[in-house]
């Protein structure tokens, strides 16, 4: 479901740039898939999960789909959206950092690869549409930090053994909590100090 | 000679940015090996053969080197080289297909990453020069069908079992041939249904 | 070290950019440890070093609370952060060769990895901030030059068998050598022929 919500942003992208179908599905692939297969390639799972389960494959062709049919409706519901995409970002800064654990990576390493499956996706399918990461970009609201909170607290219930179905929910809904509120509040990060400052200064 | 004439393109572009001559050897490196280099880390097969292989390596070097002392004569052949870039992508989508299907991956997974291997190069080759890829782009002829069709075959011919030097030759030509036809005839793939439409209201 | 210069220089570019302080922090994480992360998935050195010592991530975070909050000050001591970055520039064509070795690759591809060591990291800073990498254009003094010459002094003091603490750091001086006096005299790297007598015509 984190692959089908972060595959429609990556289509809807892709049809505000003005793409071909094959636009939208290849940014459909990229950004549902762009994690998770970075995380892959560095722990070293291979294939990846990407490649060897076709449903991985077939979910973003399906969003590509629907969002190449019915787009006005879907950007209609871009509220919705961002909703889901709150719920994948905490499904995949879970499971991101789990999966770097069985693989026996440190918790530092766990809870920045859960970060980087969480966010990657997003980055590859802005670089390719040629745009700045959003997740780089000081007017948008926080993304990266639910998802580190999310990772970080995995980690720590790992570190002290306490983690089970009812601990990972609430990391991943703690997550997709932050990220809404970021969202509801315009939460933005800080910029370096001269900079804001200097735009205090101008008028 | 796939690679080659990928390289060819990859400095081609470099000289129409202004980059410098490490900047065409940077991107006649990329254009060239960069698909067969992200194929072989999906599958595992490192090292890379681009780096195991002395002539992987040299082969965009030379290209370089052409396109650099004669680059208004080769751009005056760009005709030509559009059919050996045709050329080049039938035989990477079947190279590409097979290799992934030597190293155990379900049949459609083979083909995506033919398909990957072929177009690769030259998606990585824009992200670099920084330009939107033209794979993406809805003003270009279509580049990935051609290549989706040549891998599917291939799959297909493996799925049961009749593939052999014929059979392998005629899904590289069969892709050959669509690209060849979507450059003659200007094919181009659908937009989703919204903008098409409200391109034909604009008048 | 190598890692902490390059991850100023990832900072910067994000104040620069005017990213906020997520942005600061990924930019100084991928210019610290991209080149070294793409060499180690190439070798299939996983997990890589970058994910499994804790140093590695920390220092470019370190890196980033510098710049945050010094930036002007940093900006003022450019030329010493130039002198610097040389330095990793150095040092990184010398261990990424070295530990292509190691893992088997013959001399010239060890060369070639030990370059893209050196420069990954900047080019894939430049890449994420939506800027055509530095290493490509022509209007910058060159910077793969010095890398290459010190990789491949590596590659041939392995091939002679003449690698020791003394000549290793012999190579990592000259390619620090070359890349100051690049700056320092305005080395360009050419053109290809045709713009160049183009340029010369034009007045």
């Amino acid at each position: 479901m984190g692959i089908f919500v972060f595959a429609i942003s990556g289509a809807l992208l892709a049809v505000r740039k003005n793409f071909d179908v094959f636009g939208l599905a290849v940014l459909a692939l990229v950004t549902g898939l762009g994690g998770g297969l970075f995380r892959d390639l560095v722990i070293d799972a291979v294939p990846p999960a990407a490649f060897t389960e076709l449903g991985y494959l077939l979910t973003p062709l399906v969003a590509t789909g629907i969002v190449f049919f019915l787009h006005p409706q879907v950007e209609r519901i871009n509220k919705a959206i961002q909703v889901f995409d709150a719920a994948g970002l905490g499904l995949f800064c879970v499971t991101g950092t789990l999966k770097a654990y069985d693989y026996g990576l440190g918790l530092t390493s766990c809870a920045v690869l859960g970060l980087a499956t969480a966010v990657g996706g997003g980055v590859l399918r802005d670089v390719l549409a040629g745009e700045v990461p959003s997740l780089l970009r000081w007017d948008r609201e926080v993304y990266a930090v639910p998802a580190l909170v999310g990772a970080s607290c995995v980690a720590l219930l790992l570190r002290f053994d306490a983690l089970n179905e009812f601990s990972m929910t609430v990391a991943a809904g703690l997550a997709f909590l932050l990220r809404i509120l970021a969202l509801r509040y315009g939460w933005r990060a800080p910029r370096a100090w001269h900079r804001r400052s200097g735009a205090a200064e101008e008028p």
